[in-house]
């Protein structure tokens, strides 16, 4: 037997009994003819010793152990003299007479501690071993936690767990499929789901429900910052339900996962807010409410008194930060130069100063007096002390700026804590967006999305004017998830492929079974789907989705560890009748 | 609001209450004046009734509802006059004061009863509209119940469900990768796992310590009966645990699984029998304890009577089946029959009668007297109206075709109850097995697998006899799940790949990765994993996994729903740089 405890698990009402453990050695000090190790495990530490005096060979043998390794050891729980209040353990120690070494460890690559001195590379890398950091280890509990909430939640609520498969067919809508050559049928391929969309629907016209899975989800993306070729959702899907329905019960799972891995409750329900108003007030469609400095539109009173940036402006809008008069042209030129980078686009910044005497101080004074800046002040419901800063142009530039301008500012004045979460619904997204490059709408959610009823009318007409049924769930600013009550009748999700520009021809060869599934009396039905990932890294306080995957690929798609993708033998090919083209010249 | 209750719900503690239900049309049925509706969902039916005197429109809109109309309803709840014992809800009827059809259906292909008159290709096609009949409804929900329990308890033994990835390397010992032309890096592949096996490694080197994931896994076979190219395995792993601890773990889970979901409680600990016995007793690795009938051999009491056949025979064995002395020419013709088909390959089967009256009648009544046939008897323990059913020839050819024997006179006997479920761990697997055509050693279970620490000195000088500290879970016959204690020592996991044909090129490019991990304190560890698919027939009793899968492919791994694998568009495998090669004459 390796262990009778494991390494987090001793008390002081264990002490005199005879215990064996086993770890890994985090750390061995000697002090005066006694030498202390403290042996690891997932479960904590425990501090070993070995005495000099009264076994010398003994804890000889315990000077030369190396960090990591891994050893078994017998001995007796003794009160401390001086006890550790910051571990469980701390009241404990074990005087060794036994000591195994089950396996020595070279020197690791990096120390495995919380703060270790690796690189990202070097650690992903070795991920088994930074694994072994507890920053690494937990987060991955915390996942475990997670993930069992949301079943637990779902369970109780009469939702099935149901496996899609993951050899489908190839839908080109959307992102970019990985595909699957297939060795029985040559020349034809698998794809791998980019989400199981189509077959909870089935699941739905079959019955089911209420379905849920937790599952992996592939996309054959360039790869950004922070995006994973594949990643996890939380996927579910229900019957004969509304919209608010829908709503209400993923609120209720977001409220058990806080409070079961949190311990935070949320009081009430989340805050509904529309499309427009998240766009209008925030520039954004996942707005952080964690703060507020709302974007106020001012074209009413900013136009007409000379000012011919703003006078030619399709909108002028700005928010307002509180206490910050006093910033100095240093602080105003780095804020500039911010929404001046190209990927936000501004074209500049203007700024007013409401001093604390109540005067105002402007970046466009010669335009504007201090009655005009008074009501733009007014706008905002301003303070003495706070600072107004405006940007303008086309409407929905200047929002995306406005927004990341407001996201800054937050960051800036410890508006976004970590440990702070405040979520949101967003509703009534626009079914539709135009795509000037490919000169056609896209789904803003997906095909299988339903127009609101009261917009059917314009989708003939105005299609770019009619509102979904889709929601997304927003916390501090991260889209967590969303989902969208379906079209379950095959004329409207026919209307809705034409829309798309798909032919006839081509919606039937990739959903005809769908299409053809809604002629046997589909229900209606509505769900969502969360990004397990990104929440978990949420919860986790981690900037990166990487931090709470076990075993994460780089930005470029690589997995480092085992050094992935990588060619295959030639016989691997013939069997699947493909070749390699070389590259064109 | 679609419904305040579904079609399961209502008892007669409800009567009088205003109800609204949604759901299917199971049955439409006139009496008299009177429509009754067997309205149906996931949940049951619930009686509708439509009375001609009351509300004439409403009850001739009811008569035109046809089979699988989705209809929502409302009504208040009576009590039935004749009530339906057979149903949860038969004590009540809804009287309907309101019906609007939600979407019609077009007559389905094959009928929505427990008794469809779909053949399996059919229902496979529209497998959404089989989903809605109950038995393929209640495998799924079974399904879903048995990973509930699984999690449950692996969660409340310490176990942390961790995601493995799904785009790994190809690694191609064991069956054939399914791989995944990468669009990033032309010229490689990912590969779709066989199993999370290294991963489930690495956790432990980790120090996860307890490790399980319900994971799909892949494997690119030819297809024979009831094998799918993706299938899911519940996966696990423990560190610093000896093969009894690990099968006491896993034994518990079984329990655990049987007591929840069948309400099935077994006593005391699952029988462990060593490969050897199972082999010699039963002719198989994963004998069927249902039912004894135990393979003996006979060589020291058949032969030397002059008996050419039994006399040149490695081995002679046979079954005694209860009070079948009975059987007819015609009975015993059959069973000659059968063991001469060519995948059980006996070249005859010797049958010795023991008659009620004492005597003996045998097709080999030429060489053997009474006396001799006596002896015989009394190894298997033989009463009159016993039959003994012999082969001989070369001893492994001949157990094997004594197993198919013996469970086809299970079969025979009624001793195979589907409701019945005996289970038993088989252990000391030996590690190797020597591969005629390629003339090298296979690992029994995989490359991982530690061998004995008592046959240790076996391994340069006669391989073939060590055993592993391997074990496989059997129920009624069926290998459910098996594992192993892993080797976590580089230089044996080396001197494996060496025994198993690995040029150290090869086993360094395959597995450096692994062979590194062990150099850094790797722990002890082993583990195991169950086959949900199988596991879930079994209790189901279910003969194919299909019937537990939501959409399963066909023999020829075609998922013939989506019409999956399909040809791409040839964009996307320019994008691949892949071309499809043309079939050589």
């Amino acid at each position: 037997m390796y262990r009778t405890h494991h390494c987090g698990a001793l008390r002081i009402d264990d002490v005199n009994k005879k215990v064996t453990l086993s770890g890994w050695v985090q750390r061995v000090r000697k002090l005066g003819g006694m030498t202390f190790i403290d042996l690891r495990d997932r479960y904590g530490i425990t501090q070993l010793v070995f005495d000099m005096e009264t076994n010398a060979a003994l804890a000889e043998q315990a000077n030369k152990l190396g960090r990591e390794f891994v050893v078994r050891v017998e001995g007796t729980v003794v009160e401390r003299t001086s006890k550790n209040p910051d571990l469980p353990t701390g009241d404990i120690e074990i005087i060794i007479e036994k000591l195994d070494i089950i396996k020595a460890s070279e020197v690791p690559p990096f120390t495995i501690e919380d703060e270790s001195d690796g690189g990202e590379e070097l650690r992903m890398k070795y991920r088994y071993l930074d694994i072994r950091r507890n920053p690494v280890k937990d987060a991955l509990i915390l996942r475990h936690k997670v993930a069992k909430a949301v079943r637990n939640y779902l369970d109780d609520n009469d939702f099935v767990e149901a496996e899609t498969p993951y050899l489908i067919k190839s839908t080109p809508e959307g992102a970019r499929d990985f595909v699957v050559p297939s060795r029985l049928s040559p020349g034809e391929f698998y794809a791998l789901p980019q989400s199981p969309q189509v077959f909870k629907q089935l699941f739905m016209v079959g019955g089911l429900d209420r379905y849920y899975q937790i599952v992996k989800c592939f996309r054959d993306e360039d790869f950004r910052a922070d995006r994973q070729p594949e990643f996890t959702q939380i996927d579910c899907e229900m019957s004969f339900v509304t919209q608010d329905e829908v709503i209400k019960m993923f609120s209720g799972m977001a409220k058990y996962i806080f409070k079961t891995v949190k311990g935070i409750e949320f009081e009430g329900d989340f805050p509904v807010m529309t499309y427009e108003e998240a766009m209008n007030s925030y520039g954004s469609d996942k707005p952080d409410l964690r703060f507020g400095m709302k974007i106020h539109q001012l074209n009413s009173v900013a136009q007409g008194k000379g000012f011919k940036v703003f006078d030619d402006a399709e909108y002028i809008g700005g928010i307002c930060a509180e206490a910050c008069a006093n910033y100095s042209r240093k602080q105003l030129d780095k804020l500039i130069d911010f929404v001046k980078k190209p990927q936000i686009g501004a074209k500049g910044l203007v700024y007013v100063k409401y001093n604390e005497d109540g005067s105002f101080k402007s970046s466009v004074d010669k335009f504007y007096s201090q009655d005009d800046l008074k009501k733009w002040a007014e706008v905002f419901g301003a303070k003495p002390g706070d600072l107004i800063l405006l940007i303008s142009g086309e409407k929905n530039n200047s929002l995306n700026a406005l927004n990341e301008l407001r996201l800054e500012m937050g960051e800036r004045l410890g508006l976004r804590d970590k440990n702070k979460f405040v979520a949101l619904w967003v509703v009534d997204f626009p079914l539709l967006e135009w795509d000037e490059e490919s000169k056609r709408f896209h789904a803003m959610h997906h095909p299988f999305t339903s127009p609101k009823e009261e917009d059917m009318h314009l989708l003939d007409t105005e299609a770019e004017k009619v509102r979904a049924n889709a929601y997304d769930f927003v916390i501090n600013g991260v889209e967590i998830g969303g989902g969208s009550i379906r079209i379950f009748d095959n004329k409207l999700q026919h209307k809705m492929f034409d829309l798309l520009g798909f032919t006839p021809e081509e919606a039937e060869a990739q959903f005809g079974f769908l299409m053809e599934a809604f002629k046997y009396g589909a229900p209606p039905h509505g769900g969502a789907a969360f990004g397990l990932d990104r929440w978990v890294a949420l919860l986790n306080g981690s900037d990166s989705i990487r931090d709470v995957i076990a075993f994460p690929k780089n930005n470029a798609g690589r997995d480092i560890m085992m050094d992935a993708p990588a060619p295959v033998a030639k016989e691997q090919l013939e069997e699947l009748s493909l070749s390699i083209r070389q590259n064109k010249e």
